[in-house]
């Protein structure tokens, strides 16, 4: 039997987002085996609702579980903000993180952030779950569904005046009342980070879910003793419930590397 | 018994997209039955592959015949280019007719169409579906695949410059070499048309799926004897397999009225 330490740990998102997350992870979790699901074939969740979002994340814990998963991260701040309760309920004996969280402890610690913007899909910023959490620390949140947002970063748009005419239909406010921090509340946003950085005139602190979640995957691993021993790289898989052709091409835009086999299920 | 004319008429989409088709079948067969499907859990199927679309078009198919669906329309390109061969394969006995057709029989009848722009989503493009029968009529043929669209209509941003913007990003060569035909090869664009008919400066003729998917209809229910004969205003019913709510809400744009009740499956 494969001692607990040795499993892999489980990471899933709607699509190509969450490897923002695992790129993070990968990056300081090196020895550790990742098994990346993609629920391409149901991409995007955050437009859908809380409820149908809930009956997909379970099924994707379902499969990362059935592979051996001794950890979950839910590299999606759509199904984070809407089914953690749902899934830690189903899933009691599997560690479970989310990325909103995370981000939120991390805020908590810094007190030159107190004017705080908040983007993510419409679920998301519907959930309130970011606006909650961060005004319970005392800070001013504004909070903004941006939704061309996954769609220009899955169509490669990420530089061009196109995206800036996009970003400021959404946050002309948010740099009016001039936010100091802006919270990437989306996966796919960490693509925009530069048109982002322009658009705010590199003035604003602007913070993603990937560090943040891969300390406290780092943290929690520590913690429960299920760290990986072993030294050297460890293994990394990628599943897509959808084609894998695209998800490959679209994804090493991601990575910033080719993607190792992606497998359909 | 309920005789078979008296059954309903099937409808899906992978969202509100084939409301324009419905409301034309509505307006020419008003004494028909209308059984709508969104499969919005799923939405949209423009970026997804031929597998899963044919997977998610035969279970829609399969929840409107069990509702007694005398025939089906699938009102929605990327899954009429791409899944028709196959539902008409696994229900021979249920007439079902897509959207692609008619608008090629169409073009077909008319002599002042000869430079031809087609736009659609990735899937409905890449199928070649409308180029090659296109091409078989002797026309000039550009296509173009133009998945922001989509995300546009749904966020309900029509007239906007950022609208316009958008089309520049996919169009400008279409506006170069001067079509004069314009296919909107995707349920969704029919709300773009008047954004698209000032681009194109009201010298493109502009055809969309509804009417001549809905005359394709009435015929087949003439050619099979499945017309309804009782005089009177026909029901409808929406159904979507994903949160009732904002279909109500967006698709009442859709109909240009509010909808009524939509049941959730």
């Amino acid at each position: 039997m494969v001692s607990a330490k040795k499993k892999p740990i489980g990471i899933f998102d709607s699509g190509i987002g969450g490897l923002t997350v695992f790129k993070e992870i990968k990056e300081i979790l090196p020895s550790e085996d990742l098994y990346y699901l993609g629920d391409t074939a149901r991409v995007p969740y955050g437009t859908k609702s809380p409820e149908v979002i809930r009956r997909y994340a379970e099924g994707n814990i379902r499969f990362l579980v059935g592979q051996g998963a001794k950890v979950v991260v839910v590299a999606c701040n759509t199904a984070s903000a809407t089914a953690l309760d749902h899934v830690r309920a189903v899933f009691p004996d599997i560690p479970i993180i989310g990325v909103v969280e995370p981000v939120v402890k991390y805020l908590s610690s810094r007190s030159d952030t107190e004017n705080i913007g908040v983007i993510g899909t419409t679920t998301t910023i519907g959930s309130g779950v970011y606006q909650s959490a961060l005004e319970s620390l005392g800070k001013t949140i504004r909070a903004k569904a941006c939704p061309l947002f996954v769609p220009l970063v899955e169509e490669g748009i990420v530089v061009h005046p196109l995206v800036d005419q996009v970003i400021d239909y959404y946050l002309a406010d948010f740099r009016e009342v001039a936010i100091d921090t802006l919270v990437l509340g989306c996966t796919h946003y960490p693509l925009l980070r530069p048109a982002l950085e322009a658009y705010f005139r590199n003035k604003v602190f602007i913070i993603d879910s990937a560090v943040p979640t891969a300390v406290a995957l780092r943290d929690l691993l520590t913690r429960s003793g299920l760290s990986n021993d072993v030294s050297g790289k460890g293994e990394e898989r990628f599943f897509v419930t959808d084609a894998a052709e695209s998800f490959r091409r679209i994804g090493g835009r991601f990575l910033g590397r080719p993607l190792s086999t992606v497998e359909h299920i």
